[in-house]
């Protein structure tokens, strides 16, 4: 059984919550368990097969001096590897298996033969791309440590192997004699290795990596990347950390540095820093997040936007960073038990994460538009229009999606002095020590969760419930309770004892931020903690979702399909086919005569699902008839 | 005085229109001559300056043997010498001037120094990016030498000088003896070689040429460029010229190559291909265009996108990319006769184009957005929250603006068997031959247009005014005329008749396509032939754009405002101020309440004028209150 998951926070760190090991949850059944042992049985095996046929292990080897050639492939070609490794060291967690085992000793041999003397680890920038630490800002090479010690560390609590958490304290001991304050002063141009040596303090007892963490952290925006054609804003390095008041940039960059700026503030109890990143999330949620979670609005730089701009069409709103959200997100709930945190891990798993991945799991989108066109054309790999794919020249998803189904149990749940706080809504098992508890639902299609207890010990403990903010008219046991935040239930527990929390999950519609001028004029379709979207294949006459509008105060139907999509709710509405062929292109003087349209029935399946059945136009916001 | 213009169609080319020299064209007052005299009198010698201080001369140098070091800059930058070198010689077409001359005469030299012996010339790609022609879909050598043939017949139609004709000969021949239909199967991954050679056929009388022209024109979209990243839409490569129906991909390549094939059309009398062409052009003005005649929508790859993916903040709108579509718009205009084509011309000129450059003339814009938000970053060198920049690391922009000025006299009449056209209002003098005319007006601040005949053939001749498809209730001489066409009035001129257009310049109110989502429920104001814009400095209290809504049934009004951005009339609008205070932020349940407002006045000014106070928020398309 897992000894941590993948954020454990120290007994000195101010945490609210404390997280559960992967180990003490048990994901039983239901949309996350299916899609979790898809992961394992065919993501992962294709993720080590990929990682060959692109060449990353044959760089490591090279590195390695156990062949010869020149390395190919992305300067972070190394990162994949580590990903893949963290991937598969968790999932050894969740189901030892021996096959598995060997896969993940026989990758960290190669990289324990690639590693040179002094701790330096690089398979490609010292024999590539002119030499060691010459190009921070754009060479990765904390990057690919970060990762590197992420899997280090999955590997330490997951298995009794200590061989990779050696080559991670080399690295970390080798930065910590080369970088900081009093040494070379310089950061990386990707944040990851902040969370990464938190964590590595946090298994190793270290205290100078938490103390470097804390200085890559404070070093940011003051100057140390100039010049690097993008402007520092990209870099996340325009404003200090504990000055900025917002999210900009490379989105994946800046939410890892987030997450790994939550770690050192909350080790440090650092509470002015735990409240700049309080209130950066909170901007990055009012104005830079799509409603699926996604964030990143641009495709130059896989950036931020300004506020408010948010294109559904032109989305980027990479995987990666939905998943960064999701790691920043929960840091946040365990620093401060709220819970509009779990809520944006419920937004971002349920949508913008999971949209990520199609229902086999083996193909991935590197961008997750909330519209695509009908007639759309591919222009680079990364259109959706492409379909998902098994790989990318530029690889990080894949493997970031694999690391965190297999880390998936570690967000679910979490102790305090007082109980068991369940924050996120899965069959299953949930073991604190003081209580076991079974979680039986079927959830996000109904919203009945029931909970059975099933061991307890003899003190009054407490089960809180976390509320979702769209959940009106919850009921536990039948009493109404307060949509967002956490209900409740404080009692000395017996076995057998049960509690059925009942969230209703009714479609309902959503209008957007009145700022957000790309989707004024639209309303979007939820239920629960899912997005809806059309998509082409589900319209009657196949009429493109281009040319639908929804009629605002129309009702809904919904239906279960158990044949569609791996089974799912479709939420069908009433709404407009708006006849085009009425209709002057272009732009005319106004007021241009209104087209003739035409009643019909939108057909909404959950955004996650879709193109899945071919690539083809999807929408979620409608626009209104 | 020049013999020629910058697009001559032989006698034998179909052309319903012929050009008139730029030196049978002058403009003699108002907004365009104010602004082609700062292009003379700073544009061109800061140019020269510029490519001096980018290396670009010392990179030419370095390919003449008489400096040693390493090439830099873009693997493109001869072109930004060419570019201006074209302008140069126009504008010295336009006012001899002895010190320009040498000026030219120098590049000139060094360029011929420059070239090899069997006619190759390029500063950078055989010493440093791997020898000539090895990867012409990146290394852009036929876009440089296009632009070299350009420059070359602009020095042959206004100066005595035959140097770099002779150069742009010796590439052509060059070219003609290795790449063609039985010899080497190739062609570029940016066009412009294609208008280029038929120019230089014009001029020459060399068959091969056109014949070399038509050949790139038709290996395209045949799988040439395969591989290079992006898809073969990006390149214009992914359907044959004559059977594409759109513009797809990289704006600027897409809208050359338009033009190139409609030379090519026009001189070989290709009916088929300039259906297509036609076809092609009309849906990038229905689907793809911006009201400011701006185009390509994507940062990412510089790229036209989808149909109706027209975000206003996000618009790339290339300044490159509307003088390609003027070009493009004169060359269709000329073969068809058809006077959309110069309502189109005068969008992009008066809106597009004339945004990418600051009023003194020295500084650009690369990219030309709809909208830009206050407090927004610049993240990259080409934001325009950097201001207008005197110069980029990719100087596409600034020598391609340079030649339009000095050759803006080939855009404004044209003849035909019959008599004259005029095209574009310029207070001016136009000479056909048979016809000498003076047109005397404040357009575009007043529609007011008078001809007064200076002198005249004893014949009856047509002199020909087109009515912008705006123009409701244009009168000549008083009598109505139709919107959208041209007013033709034949008569046996005498010296001193006179004629007055009326084109009644009254703001209006646009709305765009409802399938643009990006832009739904907002409205622009138009005035004749501007498109008007918010800027924040202007607003009552200083409002940001983003707080204003219009007040969709409200009145206008204007006033003339000599003091202001050169001279402009303003024109105001009832409008509400938004209270953010009063909303919540993010994405909510449906219906959301509606916010607090208060009536204000909005005042726009033309959007060409735009961020001539510093950079600032500022939209075009308004939300409607």
């Amino acid at each position: 059984m897992a000894r941590g998951g993948p954020a454990q926070p120290t007994d000195q760190a101010r945490s609210v919550y404390r997280p559960l090991s992967p180990g003490e949850v048990k994901i039983t059944g239901g949309l996350w368990a299916t899609r979790a042992e898809r992961n394992r049985a065919a993501a992962i095996p294709s993720g080590l097969k990929q990682l060959g046929e692109a060449k990353n292990l044959f760089n490591l080897e090279l590195a390695a001096g156990r062949t010869s050639g020149q390395p190919v492939g992305p300067i972070f070609a190394d990162s994949d590897v580590y990903k893949w490794l963290e991937a598969a060291a968790w999932e050894y967690g969740r189901k030892a298996d021996e096959r598995l085992l060997a896969d993940i000793d026989g990758v960290v041999e190669l990289i324990a033969a690639a590693q040179e003397e002094d701790g330096y680890l690089n398979s490609m920038v010292p024999t590539r791309d002119g030499g060691r630490y010459v190009d921070l800002p754009q060479h990765h090479e904390f990057y690919c440590y970060g990762h590197l010690i992420q899997a280090a560390v999955a590997t330490a609590r997951t298995t009794d192997r200590r061989q990779l958490l050696e080559v991670a304290m080399k690295i970390a001991d080798h930065l910590v004699a080369t970088f900081g304050e009093d040494k070379r002063h310089d950061v990386d141009g990707h944040p990851v290795i902040e969370m990464a040596l938190v964590e590595l303090y946090r298994e190793t007892g270290t205290a100078a990596y938490l103390e470097l963490a804390r200085y890559f952290v404070e070093a940011r925006g003051r100057g140390l990347i100039e010049g690097y054609g993008f402007q520092p804003a990209y870099f996340s390095d325009r404003v200090p950390v504990r000055e900025q008041t917002t999210v900009e940039g490379h989105a994946v960059r800046a939410v890892y540095l987030g997450a790994g700026a939550t770690d050192v503030a909350a080790e440090l109890d650092d509470q002015e820093l735990l409240a700049a990143l309080e209130a950066q999330f909170a901007a990055m949620v009012d104005e830079k997040e799509y409603l699926t979670g996604g964030l990143g609005s641009r495709w130059e730089g896989e950036a931020f936007g300004d506020p408010y701009e948010l294109p559904p069409d032109r989305a980027y709103a990479e995987t990666c960073a939905a998943i960064g959200g999701i790691q920043w997100a929960w840091r946040l709930l365990l620093a401060t038990g709220k819970s509009s945190y779990a809520d944006q891990i419920e937004r971002m798993l349920y949508n913008g994460f999971l949209a990520g991945v199609s229902l086999p799991g083996t193909e991935y989108f590197y961008v997750n538009p909330l519209q695509h066109r009908d007639h759309a054309l591919a222009d680079t790999q990364r259109s959706v229009q492409n379909g998902r794919l098994g790989w990318f020249d530029c690889a990080c998803c894949p493997p970031n999606v694999m690391r965190t189904f297999a880390s998936l149990e570690g967000y679910i749940a979490s102790t305090d002095a007082g109980g068991v706080q369940i924050h996120q809504y899965v069959p299953g098992l949930i073991d604190s020590g003081d209580l076991r508890l079974r979680v039986e639902t079927d959830y996000p299609w109904h919203g009945r969760i029931k909970i059975i207890i099933e061991q307890a010990s003899a003190t009054a403990t407490k089960i809180s419930f976390r509320i979702p903010a769209w959940a009106e008219d919850a009921t536990v046991d039948g009493a109404v309770v307060e949509a967002g935040g956490y209900a409740t239930v404080e009692r000395t527990w017996q076995a057998d004892d049960q509690l059925v929390l009942e969230l209703p999950l009714r479609p309902r519609l959503t209008a957007p931020d009145p700022r957000v001028d790309a989707v004024r004029g639209c309303l979007a379709i939820e239920r629960g903690p899912l997005v809806y979207a059309l998509e082409k294949t589900d319209q009657p006459g196949g009429v493109a979702p281009d040319d639908l509008a929804i009629t605002a105060d129309a009702g809904f139907a919904e239906r279960e399909q158990s044949d569609l999509l791996d089974g799912i709710v479709v939420v069908t509405a009433q709404g407009k086919v708006i006849d085009r062929a009425t209709e002057q292109p272009g732009s005319r003087p106004h007021p241009r005569p209104a087209p003739a349209t035409r009643d019909t029935e939108l057909v909404a399946i959950p955004y996650y699902a879709w193109c899945n059945r071919g690539p083809q136009a999807m929408r979620v916001w409608i626009p209104t008839a």
